[in-house]
This record gives C-alpha cells, sequence and structure tokens, in this order.
C-alpha cells in the first residue's frame, strides 16, 4: 500500500509551524522565512530555484526526499492561501491560484481541505489543485485513489499534519525543528498526547542548528 | 562574576517540564519518570545512587555538569513540595522536608521561591533550605550572596527556569528534549519569543534518543 509522508515541515523550538498574522506578503505571518532558512542552504532548493551550489549533507538528504514517489498532496487552505471564507475572486483574473506562481513545485493533484469547494484549478507542469470539504480519512481516499501506486504527502500547514497524525494516517513524518522561540501561532503537538506510543521518534542535530525528527509508525500499529 | 546555570532540565517534545497531577506519589505527574530515563542510564547518576555502571557518552558529560563550582540553587515550591497554600505542618513530625530524604544531593544553601515563608530547614550534607517570596532578581542576589564566587544554578521546575530566563538572568541553561508527548502539564517555552535573539542555541541529538539544547547568552546582551 502506498505511504502517507510529512516532509521538510518546520516548526520552531516551542512547537509553531507557522507564526501570527499570515497575510499576502508574509505566509508564515511574523515567523516570517526563519523556519526554512536551513531548507534554502540545501542544493535540493537551490537546485529547484535555479541555483548553485547549496549544502550537501544531512540537511539535503533529508530535503530531497520531499519529492520522489509522490503522486498527490494534500494540504489545508492556509497552506493554499492566506484568505479564509468564501473565495471572492473565483473565475476573475485576480483569481488566486497559490503562491507558487504558474508552475507550481508539485506536479501532481494536490487536495486543499477547505469547508468552501470550488471548481479545481490545472496549473503548468500537472499540478491539478482540487478543493474539497472533507475528513482526513475521505482526503486520504481521494488523494491515494489520484496517487495510484505513489504516497501521498500531507503537506502541512500545523493544523493539517497534526489533525492527520492524531487520526494515526501519516506513515512517516519529518519534522525539522529550528532553534527560535515564536511564542505565537499555530502549535504542531497539541492535543497529541501519547503519540510516542504509536511512533517511534528519532532525532538527530545537523551542524546548521537544526534538529531533524523522523516520526515512524510502530509495526504494532499497521494490524 | 558567578554564572546563573540551569542543568538537566527536561522536557517532552511538546515542552513540558512537568506533567498534570503533581502528587506525593508522582513528583512529575502523569510524566511519571519518563523524562528522566536518559538520566538514570548515565554513570554520573548510578554513581550518585551508589551503583555500578552508566552510560560515559554525551548524555552523561552533559548530566555531571550540574554538580561542580555550584554555590547555591534556586527553586520553585513546586519542586520542594507537592503542597501549595499555607505549610500546615511546620515544626511537626511531618513536616515536609523535600523529596530526598534526609541528605538531599544539594550540599549548599537552597532558596525556595514561595509566597509563604517559613523558617529554614537544615539538613544533613549542608543542603539548607531557605523559603522566601522574592523576585527572581531578589532571590538571585541572596543566592550569589550564598554561594560567594562559586555558580548559583535554577533548578527548576518548568515555571522558574521561564521566569529566570524571561527575565535575562541565565547565562547558561541545558534543556534536554524527551522524544514523548505529554499533551498537558507545565511548558517551559511559553512567553518566550525573541528569546533566540538573546541566547545562542546549540541541539546535539543523543544515541539515547534525547536532544541537548544548550542556551548560551550571547555577549552582546553582556553590557
Amino acid at each position: 500500500m502506498s505511504q502517507v509522508r510529512v516532509h521538510n515541515f518546520s516548526i520552531s523550538l516551542d512547537g509553531f509551524g507557522t507564526g501570527e498574522g499570515i497575510a499576502l506578503d508574509a505566509p508564515f505571518g511574523h515567523a516570517g522565512e526563519r523556519l526554512h532558512e536551513w531548507m534554502f542552504a540545501t542544493r535540493f532548493w537551490r537546485s529547484m530555484v535555479g541555483q548553485p551550489g547549496g549544502s550537501a549533507g544531512v540537511d539535503d538528504a533529508f530535503a530531497e526526499r520531499h519529492e520522489p514517489g509522490i503522486g498527490a498532496e494534500i494540504m489545508g487552505r492556509g497552506k493554499f492561501s492566506a484568505s479564509t471564507g468564501p473565495w471572492e475572486q473565483v473565475g476573475t483574473e485576480e483569481e488566486w491560484r497559490g503562491w507558487w506562481g504558474p508552475n507550481p513545485p508539485f506536479h501532481t493533484p494536490v487536495f486543499v481541505l477547505t469547508h468552501h469547494t470550488r471548481p479545481p484549478i490545472e496549473m503548468e507542469g500537472g499540478t491539478v489543485f482540487h478543493f474539497v470539504d472533507a475528513s482526513p480519512q475521505d482526503a486520504l481516499a481521494l488523494a491515494r485513489e489520484a496517487a495510484g501506486d505513489r504516497d501521498v504527502r500531507v503537506g502541512g500547514g500545523a493544523t493539517i499534519v497534526r489533525d492527520f497524525l492524531a487520526a494515526g494516517l501519516i506513515d512517516t513524518a519529518h519534522i525539522v525543528q529550528v532553534p527560535l522561540l515564536l511564542g505565537r501561532g499555530v502549535r504542531l503537538w497539541d492535543g497529541l498526547e501519547t503519540l510516542d506510543e504509536h511512533y517511534a521518534i528519532e532525532a538527530v542535530s545537523s551542524p546548521s542548528g537544526v534538529t531533524h525528527l523522523t516520526l515512524t509508525r510502530r509495526a504494532t500499529d499497521d494490524s
């Protein structure tokens, strides 16, 4: 069966996956880009944005696993858009089509969880945004069907990763703890008491300063 | 000037320094001993409790720094006792004298922060518990005077470490992140936004599974 994976999901030392004050010019709120600087320095990232160089060590080894074998992504409305509530601009020239430009880096179907459904948006490069109002289980069933024998990535934000972890739907999660304190925003770990009973948790610190946490669902839960 | 140090302060992945339900038979509430098992396995700990063996690696290297050069400790009421409010048993045979038996492992003056002052308690081995109702700054002044040219340890719990960090009174803090999720209890990191601007934060993961975080006050704050 295909796997359900989380990759490169960055949190602060105090557990926030995003800051406060999300806006068009601040996709991570007051966190700015600080949660992701570790990734920008990797060869994986620099190659993706067409730049030479970049680190090839443990940060890169983890980061590049984001891509291979993925056939669909599930994300929250908050990862797709700074807006909430009904979509005002559907069908207009100002229609919001995500943060990623005309050719988003997904290249697969992407299922955006929202209570406000709308027609799908087909982008260049194979990315198609589908807007679904569904439980984690039902969203995963849709994504699995779209992914075929490939895996499903749960892309965030914090609320979505938390909900899928709480529901036991994630097989492996790569969480990157960045040594800064945000103080406010959306917490990843809330309400996940005893998660370690269901997941083995490995920590490996990087010379860059971040700590890579890998959560692997315990075999006894596979029954 | 003598340093103000935190050692071996364990937290869960979700940032709790202690669980819920603190009681006489549960000093860390529902966390039980799980936050401290990494330490029980070290040579430092086993030697202290009169047992042979124990690991001598990175966990031990950090753990043993708890002792040398310390001339006084500051702790919260919650580290000294499971009770809150007025002391009911002062002067009786049932008088609470801490969790540590007749010869506590401090061997220095210990300043217990409480709104309910009481006479000091002199224990075997050099530990004297003083009960003071004071601000972090004033408590530190008392502890520094008692410590002479030696350092002051801030011993916890989470509220005390947090308050002293927020006040900028800590020079170095060793925080041990244990890969388990408590879900509830007392959080260490709350209200410490921008702490990383004042402290360099190093993370090193141990084969035991824990991650040692070392906070070192940045030199620019020494002015």
